[in-house]
């Protein structure tokens, strides 16, 4: 048994449930044609079009659109609310398969551009502040929001693409075009009289271009986000990459400072030997030694900070090196000659 | 000598050996067609389907179904227990060929399938584990499990990849088609007795591209799967950096706090020297002096934790620059004007 | 009601205000026509083009150009000054619609190339500066530059996109290109005139194919642009972690010092216990320990430096350790086996 | 002059100099045929197949296969020892044009075969070291060998890519396969004789087409080895950054211990200060300050490293830092409130 | 005024000033054809060839080759010494146009080879610096040589791009080509002896496919390099990342021994302190404290380091560890338990 909603020209719904068997012979189709194997799918066979939009299976005769397996898919409201009326309205002067179909097709990209809605703010809102120079680390909550972000997007373009495929699959082939024109071939009287001026199969054309069009400008924001996303990446790394590189310069200044300290301070520790240094009465001596532990060091740092300042210039450093190693010739014995 | 499989269409099995040219000669075929150079093909020779998927060999004529070289492939268990009830049901009412190739090329789908559904689940366990913000150094068995099913899924990819161009190429020549309908060229009475109101070629059609189709999600799922990868590794990486990032800050502020106790740890050592300071006698000093160190490492600690806390913002860094600079007018010889 | 501005050919300008009803009688078109739902449009309808370019929405007919909805789209000036004059000049011997569709593409693809004369130097400028191999940190504004920049790069890649497959598709149909020529079918006196050892139709082929080999040529620039942003980043990456590395050898250089000072610092400590070591009289003891430390440290960081350095050369590093272990076998059972 | 190499059907073979002009008679060529001027070539001219692969410039006549310039290739081994039995060989029941392509086709393809058989195991070898988790630094030499192979490997991709479009070029014109079936046009009783139930120019569609399937497999497969070169490069990465990871964490974890050290030895330092403290003479507050000195070091080190371990893990950390804050509360002045 | 050179099939050249409307009139050109809108095109107007490629414009007439505002591109050189005598030769037996879109086809695909000869060494050179193993930090210059030379790459990939697809359409379309073989149209005696056996549209066909496979190899060698740069920057960051782990490993094995000898200096700072400890009369305590002090720390070390080489390790370092506290049970309550 196989539920189904059936909704005529006139806007009227029924819902009721039937036999597969039944259905199958009733539009005198045949098992294979409504396997539905596809999550996407749209042919003509018999003079019914019998499609399938993700959840949503349909079959359209020339006078009804019948709603397969409608429960438990949250479609009842836009059936009911939405679908009725519009399959109701006469705006349009073309048959009813052109307004089932319309309705179904603009349902289908709704829902399409609904999820890109819903996958896109999240998305900017979670790379904006991630690429935030001001955080030292990425917030990990964000990281799995963009990565289940990401991983919806992927899937959203995969559906933009099968929609895309089924659509370019009809409009590449004028045959199947005129299959869809139900009307056409079932109903001469109300062909003939609808079609004052104009070319049935055109019109279809124009219905499918415009919906596949609307896909591809979807399928484009999407591809656009792709970009930003890998962009954001990039950025990302480059201010990880820029904080680490300040923050190992400041290490490193401080570095410089404790062994500035620990050199002088090794003055310090040899001043307190038990060994006899023959300075021990004179008191001036004492504040010499301070005085020269405390200076010596911090102008031994401000000359490493300095030297530090230049090697980041590489142009600059060979030259200023070799100042450098002049200046101090008085421990030419010393390890700077390695220093480069 | 070549072992063949042979399943009649009443679901009869029988497997016997046989010369390679009595096989020829049997099914007027030359040995060029059964030379299987290529892991998947399908071609229309003298009445007959020779086919290749993999591993499966097989010849299709209109009344039988003929496996060559079934032995040691693990296939004997689909043969005997699925193809040959399969071939052998009524249901389809179409002639015994596209029975076969529909078995046959179903089987082909769900070996694809069935490689997916255990790289798949398998890549996406690796990646929650590696992407997980938790871990400090990547799981190395991981990356190596990673490493494996990312080959799996490109070979998969490859193979699938094939199946539908070997699909395609048929699709695109209506000939190859017509060819592929062996009653309609040997059998007439079944022909016009099973093509009542089908077209066999049409069907054909129907038939190989349900199976493109099938293809055409797993290669989807594939691509999908592909990027995930690609983004998930970004996240890893952005998760290593960031760790790094924070533990460097923390590294960098125990080294201030290293060198603000090596500062003021100097003037202990200086009062540790043997020489004489006209201190040595009064007992408040020794306090003053420990209080001093303690207490002034503290402070210059804490002060050059709130100048980092605002180094790593860009933006007010310069500014508060100058005030510290201000601040501690009174070391203006110090190195702090290297500092940034 | 619908704002209008009419063009005629002898360059007259008329503006006002117009039921749409109304306006589709005039015309003879259908409401459907008038859409305008995708962003980048154009087809005949009715002896009538109908397109839109963005903002931009005309009806091109035989004698006159209308452009609907133009208030508030900063499109005035250029329609006044600019549009009205070059659709009067008589220096094209073609008929109206060619210099109307002319004028219009050549807007389109002028505002495109001006979107990507604001986006290049910017972004060039951008990159010119982070890839500056001085920098030790990415500047973060460039960075949010560069980010920006990268959208509205991506954005006009999909809008150059957009406009190259609309005219690709009219390009691919003669029959479309048949309908543009609206003169050939309105206007048989101007035609005859006009067609001179002229095909119509093979102007509009060229006039079309002129402004999507412009397009082309821009979406190649972008191209080219998106290739330099990724390439810099490499080069930016580099840069930063050369700059890492350089900072890291020097904090080992550095780190091998104070290992090296404390080593022999250990010496002054120890003589600094309140032990009894039997030289505490000997005045020349004070200073050859002292001496010792000083000449001691300075070594042991010159070898390890020199070690450094021979290291980070990977062909020579394992001979060189075996030398360094021979000369230090005094204390082999020290950690230096482990050093590698 | 020019050096040839003549294997006529009985699979003779005469090697020869002749001047070019005379050659050009001979076969009523011109000279702009024989000119080779691209690497990779297949073309029928007046009767003849000329053909180029790479190095083997060859014509194939009706009745005989003339290689050109055949020294110094060393290819004079495959010309004599299987080029000439190959020939000669009637197990083909075509003419010999079809036995000449398919000796040269298929030694260019096994050509390719071979080279990607070289490079395919070189390379998987290369990164099986490589992605080694147990390595810190990638081996420098290994390095090289991978670059070396993907250069290898590109060329051959491309190599893969022209033989593919040459072949491909042919299929996809039935004209220029039909002129390759020399004997049809030239040798009418061998032609009807040969052709019994066989289409030449189907049979020529199938060699070609069979090795163009068989030059896809190979692009297949260089497709999927360039492949696992990108993940096992991100697996590299992760791993180089996964051991960072961990040796940062150890060094932070030592940091932490020195500074425990540093902070409770400037109670050491404090005492050893040459001033007076009154706990001079008392024997048991030696061993409760060095007590102390050492305990206060361990015990902050490992209330330090408990802290480190629960930082690491985000979801935890802000909840106990303020129970760490509260219980260190009697230093509240202490940097503490900076740390995060 | 337009400047221009003629060159007549005798090898005649003269240079002369002329209007551009004459020119219009003698050519029986419109104005619109003289444009030159694209850097990069080839048509066929009433009986001239019009072509541009970047700086040359020319026009082809059956009986001359004009070369337009031909000062200042540094052509003169090749225009006299190289395109006379070309177009002067006899050697091609057919008409003039051929000889002269030979010429200049072979003159442009000459420039863009030139131009990937330039590229190419100067990046292969840079690269194979840049990949060096033992350079720490990249050469900056380099990097900035490597950007340059990827600019001129990609600017190159587009001009040949541009140059194929512009072959590629009129190859695509058997009525240009007819149109550009103008002997044919204009001097039909000529025609008729030139064409002896000879199709003067499949010679034209020739000329552009052999120029649009020579553009087609310039495009895979540019492809293949830019490859090569793709993993060269893989190559210098796994080096480079190696480096750092090197010296990070260095750097750890230092702080390890600077700890141990904080560790055991703490002991020296202890006996140092102004406390009575009740040691201090005997002399052999001395040496007993120092000995242990230094050999302390060294065999700290040395199991620190061994714990790190086994810590990177890391199938052993569980086990391994569980040992380490075993052995080390004696300081349990030590913050060792947090190591990990």
């Amino acid at each position: 048994f196989i539920s189904q909603m059936n909704f005529d020209q006139e806007g009227n719904v029924t819902s009721f449930e039937k036999k597969k068997t039944e259905l199958f012979q009733e539009l005198s189709l045949q098992a294979r044609d409504l396997r539905f194997q596809h999550s996407t799918s749209l042919i003509a066979r018999n003079n019914c079009i019998i499609l399938r939009m993700e959840s949503l299976k349909a079959i359209v005769t020339p006078h009804s659109l019948l709603v397969l397996d409608f429960r438990g898919l949250g479609l009842e409201h836009w059936l009911v609310l939405e679908l009725a009326p519009q399959l109701a309205s006469q705006s349009h002067s073309l048959p009813f398969e052109f307004r089932a179909l319309d309705a179904i097709l603009q349902h289908k990209v709704n829902t399409l551009r609904a999820r890109l809605n819903v996958v896109e703010p999240a998305m900017l809102d979670t790379l904006e502040s991630l690429v935030d120079p001001k955080i030292l680390s990425a917030d990990r909550s964000k990281l799995h929001v963009l990565l289940q972000n990401s991983k919806s997007l992927s899937e959203l373009e995969t559906d933009i693409k099968v929609f895309k495929e089924t659509l370019l699959k009809i409009l590449d082939e004028d045959e199947i075009i005129e299959e869809l024109c139900l009307t056409k071939w079932t109903d001469p009287r109300v062909f003939e009289e609808s079609s004052l001026g104009i070319d049935h199969a055109e019109e279809m054309e124009l219905l499918l271009d415009n919906y596949y069009m609307q896909a591809e400008e979807l399928g484009n924001k999407t591809r656009e986000l792709k970009g930003l996303i890998d962009d954001s990446e990039s950025v990302i790394f480059i201010n990880l990459d820029s904080h680490r590189n300040v923050m190992m310069r400041l290490s490193l200044q401080l570095s410089m400072g404790s062994f500035s300290l620990s050199l002088f301070g090794l003055i310090g520790v040899a001043f307190g030997m038990n060994l006899e240094s023959s300075f021990e009465e004179d008191a001036r001596i004492f504040w010499l030694v301070t005085g020269f532990m405390f200076l010596g060091s911090g102008m031994i740092w401000r000359r490493l900070l300095s030297f530090l300042g230049r090697h980041l210039e590489p142009s600059v450093a060979p030259l200023y090196f070799k100042l450098l190693l002049c200046h101090l010739w008085f421990w030419s014995w010393m390890p700077w000659q390695h220093w480069n």
